[in-house]
């Protein structure tokens, strides 16, 4: 009972989602499919590369992913299959495997090239139907990974925004994502921020001896869970995916800030060495 | 194949649901999972309780449901299992199975504790993926319900407004529920209403002598259908379940009333003593 | 594995869709739900009719669709069953399957009448839960198509707009779906379009020797594909259904154009025969 997961932007009002559902099953009766999101931006090729990359992970072994957004169709771009992490990805190669490359490597990269894993007339505007939701059938249906078509050398990755240490110690980076909670998730990753700054011993708890600025505001130390701040206030914490996020408790930091992605967000070192007290 | 089923305020744009349902489908590969919505209302979770009941009851034996409006997580409050009505609920401890509770009671009643049901590293932040979904798989995988935590007293639940019924017959309720089309669902239950007002007979069809108002604006009769009343007319009827709901025929109720929930709603007995005709 | 589709406008946040899908899979545990679209207008039937239709074909044979949208609930209008090109479709009997009738025809009319077949209780308002539903169940568990019910005529059928030829060859039709990316998709079919209009030859690819204007305002020739022109340019092809369509590439038509269902589009065909230049 193979898994298939669909991470598209075409939202789920329209017919399109169902199309390829019904192209994929009637090649792959007994698959199983999971939608990731069907709300990513209109042909924004980074917001479908992170939401995807968050959920990538929690799939098991064997689980074949869609991506497709898409706004090259029809002209010469490059369909894509990658083994990454015992699983595989299908997408256009336009950087929207770029996080999952990144935090997991590829095992293997093909073309997806095989004219008889594709429907019989292919349409210039709906690969994610002609082409996608078909190969992701055969594969489902148990054919092999390696007939999909030519192995290929380096796939178009994203330039993202890389965050920047700075001489004295500040890290910076910035938003990459608004969810629905309107809490800001940025690019600083906790294994960056714990190896930069010492852990602050705190009760009995330790945390990076550091605090977090949006702009000119202090958004203070950075918390365990939402619930070590008073409601309504504003908070930095690591997300579920283990990056730096800006939150207001029962809130949205995204209105109270009117911050969106791109948004800039500094880490600093904690004054820690201050002059002994006077005896 | 067991059922679970989802039930959270995370909406569908951001990875959260998928991560919970890819945790899940990695410990029981022949659930099946149904969403039943995604769409509450940010940590309301009044709103998650109602919604929930609402579905709840047209499940079969055997299905799990998982809960999880959670704006404490994070916090020491418990997660809970709730055997109810052969089915079992997962939700955390904050009222979310008042309704259910209420309506159906609680065959057994157990905190989700077992440290080898969760995921090996638990968030701060997410606890649907870290803890609720691997119960699910647990259980869903059929291990034993007895074996997700010690046994619990009593849960917390909600404290939702009454009706109240006046000594000159009215009864009194409110809005709890706006749904898609605007129709107003109020806490009024087919069962009180045909109770306290006697059936008048109307053509072949019997409805309680009362007549519905919202405000100081008289809704009229409990109708059967929304066939009832003309085109853009307002009516008062039961809604499918069995609440009085107030509606527009063909358009918006809350629209038309700019009502939202907690908006006041009358049930009157008619007056069915006039005196008799003159003859 | 039955395959069931749904197309409602329910919406996803309320109980409603749940609802159905809890009682299908209590009668046919093995049934595969897949949702077309729960976003069609409320009480759009027209809307319906179309979006299904365009999902519809994909599908393998022996999938059961339930197309609920469904103002005349609780009035006396039928509910019916067809056979469409070995699928089943149940819908009530207001139009919703014009399109699907049209274009594949029926091998079978039923009216769904089976008393056996619905839930003990039914109410006035959700027909969707309490007759389409255990009805589809019955279908997916194997029940016989003939027992849902006595067989009829002729459905009702929406009297939809038809695309007008005028006597200087222009071809008029307008727009009957906005999708989610701002594409203006209109009545006029491929194939008519390439009866009517020869095709001129424009390098390696031949066309319809014809130009599409929306209003007074000219789009040009019909493309293959949107990477035809350049970014943020309007053009017309072929949608992946076949239909005429109007786009704005890496942009919406639909905000180009403030455009919205019924706008008239024409084609005209090209001067094709102009004086010989002079020697």
């Amino acid at each position: 009972m193979p898994l298939v997961t669909l991470t598209t932007d075409f939202g789920l009002a329209d017919p399109y989602v169902a199309a390829m559902k019904g192209v994929l099953l009637g090649i792959a009766p007994d698959a199983r499919i999971v939608d990731i999101s069907h709300d990513i931006g209109a042909q924004n090729v980074a917001h479908a590369a992170f939401v995807f990359r968050q959920a990538f992970e929690f799939f098991p072994a064997g689980t074949i992913h869609l991506v497709v957004v898409d706004p090259g169709v029809g002209s010469r771009r490059r369909l894509i299959a990658a083994r990454i992490a015992e699983q595989v990805v299908l997408a256009p190669d336009n950087g929207a495997i770029t996080h999952v490359m990144q935090d997991f490597g590829a095992a293997a990269l093909r073309e997806i090239a095989n004219p008889a894993w594709r429907r019989s007339v292919v349409s210039a505007t709906f690969h994610g139907r002609d082409i996608f939701a078909p190969a992701a059938g055969q594969l489902a249906a148990g054919a092999p990974f390696d007939e999909i078509g030519p192995p290929i050398d380096r796939p178009v990755l994203l330039d993202l925004p890389a965050p920047s240490a700075a001489p004295d110690g500040t890290l910076t980076g910035c938003v990459i994502h608004v969810d629905r909670f309107g809490n800001l998730i940025t690019n600083l990753r906790r294994s960056r921020i714990e190896s930069m700054f010492a852990p602050a011993e705190e009760g009995s708890k330790t945390r990076p001896a550091a605090s977090v600025h949006v702009g000119l505001e202090s958004i203070g130390p950075i918390r365990r869970a939402y619930s070590d701040v008073a409601p309504r206030a504003l908070l930095a914490l690591f997300s579920s995916g283990d990056l730096l996020e800006i939150a207001l408790r029962d809130g949205s930091a995204a209105d109270r800030f009117k911050a969106c992605v791109g948004a800039g967000v500094t880490v600093r070192p904690t004054a820690t060495l201050l002059p002994p007290a006077r005896p």
